[in-house]
């Protein structure tokens, strides 16, 4: 029994998505393309109305064809969620009955804390036009519903595919929220090669006059050594920079400035 | 200045989204539809290979006839950019230029952020076929790229805005993870209503000797409790399950069992 329910494992069965009365091949094979971008693989397909296999299905998935290849096509829905021990259902609108709505993100945390304790889960979507119908809502332990503008929330079943999978593939990634890329042959500037460049251009401002006025010297030289040091420049950069300085030094004395 | 930036206003400005050498007229319509689903309104195009406007875009927006028709074409992302104060852009590739690579939801808090304290923020997209340039990325304050299966990360134009705008939507979005719902003529049930069912559902369980093993009985009563408590019933379906031991303790009674 998993109790440190904020410590997922990297790896958990992903959930089948499970299409019901699916209408255009467009869609499916979007759909696909879709679930690979976030590593889900097991599409079920639930009476799709233009038959299956779909050429338009795989032209549409571009190049997610293992999805298409493996998916399997049911009778009914019953059917395609028999091993299932978890369901969730997608759909826009309220419906009457009582049941539990998620998020896509608490949905998702959802199936994988399920998923984590050894559940098969699947997720249903409705077809194109008009949802899921009332029985197959019925079926499922809950409901996920997408928080988008209350002006205009219809959303297509790509799409809607899309967000389940990027809040479960996102679940298991540790990108962090913010990096700095650089290239492989540098690296952030110590603070100490930061100010012989400062003192480098302070030295040549001196020389030049732009640091003349005494009073004011203290605040200009912080405030130009804050817009450096706000850049986060590299080793690199700062003999690029340091390069910059001299170049113009030159230019000036050279003109006899 | 804001010092509480994890308490963010409902409203800030949303960011515009700028399309750059955009190819087939159905993807921005596509764009602009999922821009709607998530309140983004300001769409620029820098030079639309097949003009504008756009009869395929506008088909394919399905409804978002607002994004498209107030859409403004530029000649160049320089013009296109030029009255913002803060761009993203984003790129599926790792380049060598050294920038900030922020994920969708970092990059949507910086924006949400920087237009709280008044800034106009925008994020660049590339073309279908290629993405963005280096150029178009050098003008940029910081790259967005989306964490999705390294297996397959091709991503199309309008998913790639759908998943930016929903994490941007997202943090003005206060509903809750996990929602109860049910039908507006009733509530959850009260531990009396819920303790009269279980009296009710026992006491015809010792009549009938279902409960008739004295040592296993504390058990069982607990057992039984626990499912129907799991349950989250509400006053009405309580009603309806005093109903059904009713109904079957009758039935019982006239078979004579």
């Amino acid at each position: 029994m998993n109790t440190v329910t904020n410590q997922l494992p990297k790896y958990t069965t992903p959930p089948a998505i499970i299409l019901v009365d699916p209408q255009l091949g467009e869609n499916i094979g979007m759909v696909a393309r879709a679930m690979m971008n976030c590593g889900l693989m097991d599409l079920r397909l639930v009476r799709p109305r233009d038959g299956w296999p779909n050429d338009r299905a795989k032209t549409a998935s571009a190049g997610a064809a293992e999805v298409v290849k493996t998916a399997r096509v049911f009778a009914s829905t019953a059917e395609a969620v028999a091993d299932l021990q978890y369901l969730l259902a997608t759909t826009a609108r309220p419906r009457h009955s009582t049941q539990l709505v998620l998020t896509p993100h608490s949905g998702a945390l959802e199936a994988r804390q399920r998923a984590f304790r050894g559940s098969r889960c699947g997720v249903l979507f409705g077809k194109e036009s008009r949802g899921l119908d009332n029985d197959d809502i019925a079926r499922a332990d809950a409901l996920i519903t997408v928080p988008l503008n209350p002006a205009f929330t219809s959303l297509n079943l790509a799409q809607a595919v899309l967000l389940f999978g990027y809040e479960w593939f996102g679940m298991s990634d540790n990108t962090p929220a913010k990096t700095l890329r650089m290239s492989s042959n540098t690296r952030p500037a110590t603070k100490a090669e930061l100010l012989s460049l400062f003192e480098h251009l302070e030295d040549e401002l001196d020389t030049c006059g732009f640091l003349g006025v005494e009073a004011k010297r203290p605040t200009m030289v912080r405030n130009l050594r804050n817009m450096f040091q706000r850049a986060g420049l590299t080793e690199q950069e700062v003999r690029t920079l340091r390069g910059v300085v001299s170049g113009l030094a030159r230019l000036g004395r050279s003109r006899g400035d």
